[in-house]
């Protein structure tokens, strides 16, 4: 494993979209919010991910110069048309919106059409704290979930994140698949060489199965709760919820008819809307009862939990955020790890670029 | 399994609640939600909690004649004070003011404080569909749940339930626990004496059990996604940001502090706030886009998934809603079967109350 400063892959990634034809502005936003994940320890999300985006430029399906504009919008409601351009991108300025309307109106709802995959859910949500907000993203993606009793991939992992401010404890971050495990664990397994926990994936005729290749051989990923005795329905509502409001209240492909992530794979030829879709929500946590006061109660609630009696051999009880905000820690300080697969795609982009990639 | 008709079960109940003092208009309200359960399907939610509300008010822990109020709002938000009344009437209250709202600005988010249990989180979020809006209704509850990693219980089912209009196919309505196996569940099990699947339930010292009344026992529920490994840190998350938009918002009760649905069951000497908690949400889908275009959408998305293949020995694919509105259909017409327990606790209920309760 190689282990690499932020600020080595941050000038790497920054350069890269500069290179694309991104302005300045948009450069440094998406490398920060790419780059999130890797600090965060969801490397499936980040930099690992660079190449993909660019393959998706080359192939005409990523726009890096967009006129993001609101389509549509009510004192607390607007559709943003990220016209095309990365998520990366879209989602903070439609989180912004939504942000602003929470402002004035109390609380902000904000669903968003023609966009991309916009990294990690939990730097959208996020965003809404240093406000006094709750903050709320989800996104539609690529089909790879099969519904409760279904062999056909209808779903993306359709991630929840939830951000909630508190007054001294560090922030309650929910950010979450609405899947048994994401795809990131799977390549990880696969990387391995090991076999997948049952409960995570179905063959193509839905039967349960351990192998982590299963999807390219018309397998699935099961909604969270793996199988129907155990609530995967929930999962799958879930997932559906967020297609839903990511999707059909914004005017995006919803369903089947995502476009995939991977540029090797064409959008489907009847698109049912346009690019992906998400949806974000901020509301301002004075709109319900004095900041001060429920941020004073969160503490409580998050000290609370954390000070829960544990089973036998598990330290603590934790909240969710705080894996994340740990490793962001020490990431910044000692450094990315970059996997070997990733640290040569990311040599042969550079080369590709005209970019010089050299480890620290 | 005795069966009774709707209109019977429909005349005790009023009966019940006009005998503890309701307003008529309350007592018919709240008899419509609670049979609500009954019709659905969802038969604990429903005529088998009565005597338990009932014993709620002999203790003095609900208002019958509740002085329901919003305490505070922006355009967008409001809080509601339920004044220790019948969660079956604050609830519809909080959630006719979310519609309120969002038919002039968008959106409206209601926290509800000072509240009892309110019967089906779908028969409230369900209100929206008539006004064609997306309907959110969630509610803390009872602590019986212990967070991933813990051996003790914090949190309740916490059910969340979103309602999505549509044109011409049935509405979309997910109505659902947080946890693997609701607590209605478990009761089914308990009158078979049948054991329990392993993954819902863990004994006090957080190990898994099949025992179905290990909660009195110390055990608790498992949050959805039953282990680690397959998740249950999401259902947790879940859980969590449920009782956050419940009670932290609002000002009630929240985590261990939620006083228990039995009234043999002292509520904690120590309250953090008032009541237990509910959080409603009405999006008019016009705020969004046409409401013609997203309901035609609607349709799109909902055959599809209804059509999708299914695994062996499937008929098919459901989408969330369909079991309940099939229940309804056939309950309506011939009638809800009632348990011989819950029969008998009727019966003596009705003795209690000077009420005649006999079967058809």
């Amino acid at each position: 494993m190689n282990v690499l400063s932020y600020q080595k892959l941050y000038q790497f990634t920054f350069e890269v979209f500069i290179k694309i034809g991104c302005s300045e502005a948009h450069a440094h936003l998406a490398t920060k919010v790419l780059l999130s994940a890797d600090l965060r320890g969801i490397d499936s999300h980040g930099v690992a991910r660079l190449s993909g985006y660019i393959r998706l430029w080359e192939a005409g399906r990523i726009n890096a110069n967009p006129n993001i504009q609101i389509e549509y919008e009510t004192p607390s409601t607007a559709v943003v048309n990220g016209d095309g351009g990365l998520g990366l991108v879209v989602a903070p300025f439609a989180m912004q919106v939504a942000i602003e309307k929470a402002k004035q109106f109390g609380t902000g709802w904000v669903s968003v059409n023609h966009s991309n995959h916009f990294g990690i859910a939990g730097y959208h949500a996020m965003m809404a704290l240093e406000n006094d907000m709750i903050g709320m993203a989800m996104t539609n993606a690529s089909p790879l979930v099969a519904p409760t009793f279904s062999t056909e991939r209808l779903l993306g992992t359709n991630p929840i994140a939830v951000a909630v401010p508190a007054k001294n404890q560090p922030p309650f971050v929910a950010d979450m698949a609405t899947t048994t495990a994401a795809n990131g664990k799977l390549e990880i397994l696969q990387r391995k060489g090991l076999d997948a926990p049952t409960g995570w994936i179905q063959n193509k005729d839905g039967l349960s199965s351990t192998n982590p290749h299963e999807l390219k051989d018309g397998g699935a990923l099961i909604p969270l709760g793996s199988d129907y005795e155990h609530g995967s329905h929930k999962g799958y509502a879930l997932g559906s919820i967020v297609d839903i409001f990511s999707a059909v209240l914004s005017g995006a492909n919803y369903g089947p008819w995502v476009p995939p992530f991977v540029a090797f794979l064409q959008p489907p030829a009847d698109p049912v809307g346009k690019g992906i879709g998400h949806f974000f929500g901020a509301m301002r946590v004075d709109a319900f009862r004095p900041a001060d006061e429920f941020k004073s109660h969160m503490d409580n609630w998050i000290s609370r939990f954390r000070k829960a009696k544990t089973v036998a051999g598990k330290e603590n009880v934790l909240i969710p955020g705080d894996p994340e905000r740990e490793a962001e820690i020490i990431r910044l300080k000692n450094g990315i790890p970059v996997n070997e697969k990733v640290l040569e795609d990311l040599t042969q982009l550079g080369q590709k670029m005209n970019i010089n990639f050299k480890k620290d």
